[in-house]
């Protein structure tokens, strides 16, 4: 089982590898078999060529993250953490609030990533 | 599927009958055969019977529920929240830092709950 800080220090890791614009960094915290559901309800991608293609384009998109809360671990391994995605949208500066879970293997990589937001949780800051 | 902001009214709803020691209005948000796991990696409590008695022993402590960040929906049906928990422990008043995430049943009930918080997301606010 990973303790506790390790799981959020690799939660904490993955928010600051995004805001550097590094998804080679941020694949390196998934197992080489591992998921990704982003947002809950789309199509899974699984493997890190898989993985490694949408973190280039998700930050191809300059978007910044900051968590709404501190991150959440369990008595499992899993974790979880609240976060706001700011980004500029066609429509000018735009938030979309996101709750992803992560579950870990034994190694304390990723094994899997599920990212719950909808189109109710987009939201425009422009006037 | 579910609407989100049915998916949104559901999880407050939960916050709000918790906060009114209400275990019985708690429970009528569950499916009959809906599954708690909380904290996540403890033994599984399923059906209503062991439910309400779980509710009913968790009001009693007296926690409060104030969400960390607004409700996420996702685009399928599944919702996930931040909050915490205010409680007086033995040693004084403390917090749990959680996130609950449900999953709902095509009549809007929530068919499983999984709250993700460890013991280092347990602080006693005690000087």
């Amino acid at each position: 089982m990973n303790d506790e800080q390790g799981m959020k220090a690799a939660m904490q890791a993955y928010i600051d590898h995004f805001n550097a614009a590094d998804p080679e960094a941020i694949v390196r915290l998934y197992a080489e078999d591992a998921t990704v559901e982003d947002p809950v309800g789309s199509p899974v991608r699984q493997g890190r060529e898989a993985i490694t293609e949408f973190y280039r384009m998700a930050v191809q998109t300059g978007a910044r993250l900051t968590l709404a809360a501190p991150i959440r671990a369990s008595h499992s391994n899993a974790a979880a953490m609240a976060f706001d995605v700011q980004l500029t949208m066609p429509e000018g500066p735009s938030v979309i609030r996101v709750i992803d879970v992560m579950t870990f293997n034994d190694a304390g990589k990723f094994q899997s990533m599920q990212a719950y937001w909808g189109p109710s949780d987009m939201e425009s800051l422009a006037d």
